[in-house]
């Protein structure tokens, strides 16, 4: 069977299915949207591209962007980067302090806050002008000039995001920040408020997919190597807490974020995005993690 | 290039690289061993096998029967086996006792020795003589009747074996064992001196390359979803502390043991076993994970 | 007003107050007892002794035994013994497992399980008939022959006692037992299993309040100022996690036991204990808490 | 003996004895201090009062201040201060966020960095001025108009406190800080950077060995049960992670401050304040440590 037609069957199981999950809140700007928003969108190697319900309507990726600030840190820095941030699991919730404490200041991996913190630090270093070279970045990689960052949302977080201040300075104080926390907390809670429709999602991740190369203009984004590694880590680590339960349920390297947004792909077939407002308890969407191991058990496919 | 080629290579490569990595040495059975062996052996879903240096010779496989009691657990209970231990990535080394007391005795995932030891507790409720049914699967699945415990090593695991004792005895106290921690440690004790080539591990190991199916006599041991979850479990839990980092360097689901062994698949494509008895301080076979890092990058496939 | 006309008012006062604390209930044999129970001895320096309600009662004193044991190590081997357990409260439960491993096997205090186990290892090592010598050496502080352990006690304990056997074993497997665990835990519970009256415990505790002599043979248990450093562990670390708290309420060194007896000293002035089985969310006896409060609180005296 | 000659003796042994000792250096201000000044000033309620070396000189006294802001906060809002930071002593280094994880916000005592801006926020809410009218209330105590804030050090604190910045935004993350973070953290950093002299410390703790009351006008600062309550904090969590070591060693209640100073009473006897920057593993003046030691092994006295 087609993707397009098993997507439009999920779609439809999905969309009326009983989720109590709550929309994250805790800044107003993520608390408002409507909660029952779902879009998916497709993008294959093969070339079909594919999209249903509120597939185009722009969300808050949040840390989805944590995958694409590493991706450039990493082509940039190189092996030199796992000095500051390792590559294992957690094992803790996304936003512990206590992880940094017993390891030295050396965030377990890029995708917990404070690994994507130590991220944030490597790119005010290596760029001119970080905020508007990753939009850029971003830009290109998703063939749309409109994304843009939410200035309220990126606002709201500095306002209320008491415990990323928490880690920032903490980060500083265990040696790992070689900035200012405050310029790199500015990055940060502006990259994470990043807004894309599941369309844009799905085509910025389809090169991770296509052994590094964006398949739009057949650009090298990372070496294939360099690509193989960031799935691995998206595998093991991109799911917080539930990062086990997702490798053993859907079976794909995949990224999610506080918005709702989750981002998956199957190397050499598809790249996937999805977007359900409502949580689960583990802060994943509920509808897009049901979703996507829907999708590889009816397609039969999955990387294990 | 054909595996049988590349393996050739990498083993002539490996062989005599400075490797400085200690043996176990925890029992003295297992410290006696001579720390330069190196075998390799792999089993094609196609067809062809090979193996080259020690690969015939018996070593203790230790941990890697994990895989394989999980295996008959989850087949015979199904998924209310992850109300007893579940499947996240640990954060902390493969005997500790912390993270018991802070998740009221549930084990991250059954591949720590606490969560290993819940799985033989199912083992000895379900099964009339769990050391023989044990045994007769394990023959079963490399298709070699002369594979057995070691006595010695048994008995000396018993006697020198506090820390996992200690996580016997902790388990029942907070009410994850049902049957006497003594028996129960005795089985532990027992599974873990199995004692393998590397041509019968990755002979045993093949059907979780072939969708459950053990391609010797064609019967199935997991169904195809269970399969599945198991290779998910091994990619993110199968390396204690460096699962991220395999994950990241090697690509593809494995599952390693102090004795120096170490069991890979790629699904749909190959088992492969490898052993060479020094170990990183992680406590995975220096050797071996060199080995299966090569390998994936030589045959430029991995899961990812 | 004189201890005996203050210690009539409490008593009368405390019989009837309103009290839903549980019994211990991890061994039957403890959890058997009459929970209403409520006796109080006093011994005074100056010579007056006294005691009310059921201050004749044998009861269960269990970790009330570990200030004795200490004091004899502590004889013994002198400073040599902090290199093994050190003297800092604990800020974890008395039974907990992490810091063990946190601190590379030394016990934050003599009295958190872990530290008990260690002092009874150190007995093990110094004394002939350890269990025999031990009895001796408290019939003759109490001056009083039928003190005696109880088998039934000592025996339900070892039945029941995994969590104490995990941490036994945990503590050989760092290192920190030199004598088999299973001989060091036979001691620990049976001399957990001791059964003294309040009359007795307050005499048995007088040395300690007496500069380290026994008032009733004049003979010195401990010198001046190693009995000062014990009342200064008794005072940070006498009641688990709850040792600041009774600092703050009490302001007297003191030592709990799960049956719900408490023995405390004012040192120059008196020894007191008093039992009631029903325990606060701590594990600490709720009336003999509350006995001491009142007893500072009304005789204006603490050591602060 | 009396004290004056005593302390003259004690003085003589130890200014010259060899120590090792770093002076702190997180911040220029504090690491230029000469390491080697050492004074002594005592305070009886008897009426004797008494200095030696470099006992009229400004020092930085940092942590101590903690004790006086927590008199404040306490008489003002009576039990209900013990909602918002605990009593216990903390296991845990001074600077910890580990322990606030686990204990959802509420500090473990509140002489531990995270107790004392949970303090400072209370003094924010309660106080009209809070700086100027701490330093009223200290100069009060002390007697003397000349003590004020360092500017220079409270900036510098500001500019290198990541790790204090980092847990005032975390204890607001969690909801234990009514004010802004902000606010609390500048409060606090003055707070630190009082500077007094051995003389006028000694003067200002008199009232905490005088059952609440300043002996200098026979204004009662806490009533007699509060003031218990702190001399019993000040005995269990005075000394950070050394807390039981200084009552086992001193038997005295006490606080330490990191430009290695400490005040210490004896209630009904006497205040004692001694100065010495080196500072001992732990974070306490070396000499300061040693100095109260001898003091109690000397006079044959302390609270044991």
């Amino acid at each position: 069977m087609e993707y397009e037609k098993i997507i439009q069957i999920l779609y439809t199981e999905l969309r009326d299915i009983e989720d109590n999950g709550q929309v994250v809140n805790y800044i107003p700007e993520l608390a408002d949207i409507s909660p029952d928003k779902f879009g998916i969108a497709i993008c294959c190697i093969a070339g079909e591209d594919f999209g249903i319900g509120d597939y185009q309507e722009k969300f808050s990726i949040q840390s989805i962007t944590k995958v694409l600030t590493l991706c450039i840190a990493y082509e940039k820095l190189g092996e030199e980067l796992w000095k500051r941030v390792d590559v294992e699991p957690s094992g803790t919730p996304f936003n512990s302090l206590v992880q940094l404490e017993t390891d030295d200041g050396i965030p377990r991996n890029p995708f917990i806050n404070a690994g994507a913190l130590v991220v944030a630090d490597t790119l005010i270093s290596i760029l001119e002008n970080p905020k508007e070279e990753f939009l850029s970045f971003v830009r290109r990689l998703a063939g749309q000039e409109s994304i843009n960052y939410s200035e309220e949302i990126a606002l709201s977080e500095k306002k209320h995001g008491f415990r990323n201040i928490a880690l920032g300075n903490y980060l500083k104080a265990l040696g790992n920040l070689n900035n200012d926390p405050d310029e790199v907390l500015d990055f940060y809670f502006h990259q994470c408020s990043l807004e894309m429709t599941c369309s844009e999602l799905a085509k910025a991740f389809q090169f991770l997919a296509n052994v590094g190369v964006n398949p739009i203009d057949g650009v090298s984004i990372l070496d294939k190597s360099k690509c193989k590694r960031i799935n691995a880590i998206m595998q093991t680590c991109g799911f917080y807490d539930e990062s086990g339960e997702f490798a053993f349920r859907v079976g794909l390297p995949g990224k999610s974020g506080v918005g709702g947004g989750i981002a998956a792909i199957h190397p050499g077939h598809y790249s996937v995005a999805v977007w359900s407002p409502r949580l689960n308890l583990q802060g994943n969407s509920f509808k897009g993690m049901n979703f996507l191991e829907r999708l590889t058990t009816m397609t039969e496919e999955s990387i294990f």
